[in-house]
């Protein structure tokens, strides 16, 4: 099973206009992710005690627990593009200890060795199709996760290779920026369960 | 109170790609208000007996009953633009015996005079802030309900006119065609209700 978890504003980005290597999430980008770090899941698995428990905690801990594998796109791992020895943030932006411990699969035309940084090993891979393979057989029975970005979203969509959308709506206008549906084919889908802490609608649905 | 009723597909359309008269809610548009057609209140409203009761009910009930007036943009009463006398469509495509029963108000540059049909005025207002205040007087302490369409909801939240949004978010992908939200400021808003009958996820926004 492949299953997208992606944050997204009420009008329907992923990332707020004018994007740069500083601002990578685009112009009050970082509100789609706020809701995230008070949360008693993520801090942990950021070696933090304490934090907040509840509907979007349960999200969180699922998000952080149950996948196997991860697939993401180039710029989600490091904002930059093109030659990696060109390339800033070449190590990712994720520091030292990333926060998925499981076996990360990005998405690169640009071949280089797998990387490990803390628990996490990054892997890079030629295409959505390819990276979906590989982290499948990475991820024995457990869920493959698509965490974005809208381009890897959408390829794996059209390719079928998509199961399910967990789809964080952030109650948000970003006015702009990356869309994380744009140039679909007319589907429909099934709401399969919603949760809420009173924030944020997480809303899952089944790709038929 | 004005508050905005609207369904809108998982990618942010209110309507398909290359609408027509003919086919005013573009393609797959219909997709968008099949779920309403089944239940109850929407049939009773229509003089029909039997239907669906549930989450989706509630929120047809509410949508019905607990406006005390209604606006809406030209092409949502009439699907034509214009001069009214060139307009296929003049008396809208509500028939008979509109599902209003309290005052509408239908934005438009063109002046004509108000028409009734069956138990629902239809007048005519030149632009959304016209519009608003003369619902509100023929509301008095009941919502003034904007059902669209997207120019409108864009308008009113631009100029501060909008107060709460009931998003209808139908489990499909349009893949195209005319977007609810489009060219706004950046904005938060707060996420006071949400409801689901299982397909439609029923999202309730204040606007601040």
């Amino acid at each position: 099973v492949v299953v997208l978890d992606i944050s997204v504003s009420l009008d329907g980005y992923v990332a707020g206009p004018n994007a740069t290597l500083d601002e990578p999430l685009g112009e009050n980008g970082e509100l789609l992710h706020e809701w995230i770090f008070g949360l008693a899941s993520w801090r942990e698995a950021h070696g933090l005690e304490g934090g907040e428990r509840g509907a979007d905690d349960d999200v969180i801990r699922e998000w952080v627990h149950v996948p196997g594998a991860v697939v993401m796109g180039r710029r989600m791992f490091s904002g930059g593009a093109g030659p990696w020895d060109a390339d800033p943030k070449a190590n990712g932006w994720w520091g030292d200890r990333p926060p998925f411990d499981v076996p990360v699969f990005v998405i690169s035309h640009h071949a280089r060795e797998p990387l490990t940084l803390g628990a996490t090993k990054f892997t890079f891979v030629n295409g959505v199709e390819a990276a979906l393979a590989e982290a499948r057989r990475a991820a024995g029975d457990r869920p493959v996760q698509i965490s974005g970005g809208a381009a890897v979203v959408q390829q794996a969509l059209r390719a079928g290779l998509l199961d399910r959308m967990r789809l964080h709506l952030v109650p948000v206008l970003l006015g702009g920026g990356v869309p994380l549906f744009e140039g679909l084919d007319s589907r429909s889908l099934t709401l399969e369960r919603v949760r809420s802490s009173g924030a944020v609608a997480h809303l899952e649905y089944a790709v038929s």
